[in-house]
């Protein structure tokens, strides 16, 4: 299988256009390409190209490319926002790498009453940065074209206030643990023609406190998955795989 | 909430038994609790209980068993075995933690070709026994009253053998990845009343040779994830999430 790299810059057939660092000293030290190699560029927009290695130095990759080619792997026909509480030490990591390969459409972390890292942390460990870095690691692994932008991370308040002033308002779930679920939709009572974008929102270990079930059931659909306790880094992938079961996307 | 142990000693109300030596410790060390304090046991086997701890000793927890009572998080209706290719370093034990809690019926490890552990690798290391702690430990967390079976390590040939020669067989899907998927059902096709049970059929991360594709399909339904590529070890949360979705766990 030809390899694929992600080069932003890539947009029409013809140019000559650099790698990007990362992606130059993967082409070059671990793939160990030459000059003349035929590869395959995804702009991380939705387009991909066929394309041939036109210069290698020790700094820089050029790739010239030559045309259009069919995309890996499509996109959903549901965007799914996961918007995701921070989880404990790389558990987020994780999370990131597997909706991304799924194919959410972004994700947006947010830090809840019991998230137990600060939003000023996540700032200072440019975490933000890191999770683009996985993000763009996914997308070449899974085969999209696009490669899903990781949001600011905000507070669960701001985005819940958000989702209520939104212009044309997108449907929001939100996930309860079963603990909590009195008055919760089954996931599957959402069956049916799907939306074209939803934001799934989806708590930290510690759960929801009372004050945020009852903020979040203003502008969300509270669901659950069942009656069955799960991990809590687990949880994002088992309801994006539901989702997407549900509205036939597998 | 009331502490939840594992008793498989447990039959019914008004006996007295002894906590397996784990729980005990799990009991004594842990949660600290003493003579007098109410728990509920669970035997395994689908029954749970109130009761009351009636002896503590260094090596021994008694626990008296007063009645019946609800059990935490119900089976699914649909019994799911989960047929997984034993992965890489202890990438089963987590396989096995979330797709327990999420409510598989058992799990029937396997070895294929492209499997990097061998047979008597498993044996030797005791990995079965270590499987059977973990379920044991998952079954707690989530709440049910039954712990899957962890069945014997076996290969894939001979699984596919015993699925053929079932006197009543039952459905069995086997999982192929995107590259192999040509002529796979996608996963939405078998919507519908959902079987009693199934054999979901799940290979390394290497995937299946051609062989294996070959002979799992002359008892098994292969079916497909949709385009884009997973890793091994997400995959079969996703998978067993995307088949309770459809046939209406969640």
């Amino acid at each position: 299988m030809t390899a694929r790299f992600y080069a932003p810059a890539a947009e029409r057939a013809g140019e000559v256009i650099d790698l990007p660092s990362d992606e130059a000293a993967h082409l070059t030290r671990v793939l160990r390409l030459k000059t003349g190699a035929a590869v395959r560029v995804f702009n991380g927009r939705g387009r991909e190209f066929d394309g041939v290695v036109d210069a290698v130095s020790k700094k820089l990759v050029r790739v010239r490319i030559d045309g259009t080619c069919e995309v890996t792997a499509a996109e959903p026909r549901v965007s799914v926002i996961l918007a995701q509480a921070v989880l404990k030490g790389d558990k987020m990591d994780e999370v990131i790498k597997d909706t991304v390969m799924m194919g959410a459409t972004a994700i947006q972390p947010i830090v809840t009453t019991r998230t137990e890292v600060m939003l000023a942390a996540l700032q200072r460990g440019r975490r933000r940065e890191r999770w683009e870095r996985i993000a763009v690691t996914a997308a070449k692994q899974c085969g999209r074209a696009t490669v899903p932008g990781i949001l600011e991370p905000r507070p669960f308040t701001d985005l819940i206030e958000a989702l209520g002033h939104a212009a044309l308002p997108a449907p929001a779930l939100m996930l309860v643990e079963p603990s909590a679920s009195d008055g919760a939709f089954s996931l599957g009572e959402l069956a049916g023609s799907p939306p074209r974008e939803v934001t799934l929102v989806i708590g930290p270990e510690g759960g929801w406190t009372p004050e945020e079930l009852d903020l979040g059931s203003s502008t969300c659909r509270l669901v659950t998955l069942g009656t069955r306790t799960l991990r809590a880094d687990a949880t994002p992938v088992i309801a994006l795989a539901a989702l997407f079961a549900i509205w036939k996307e597998y």
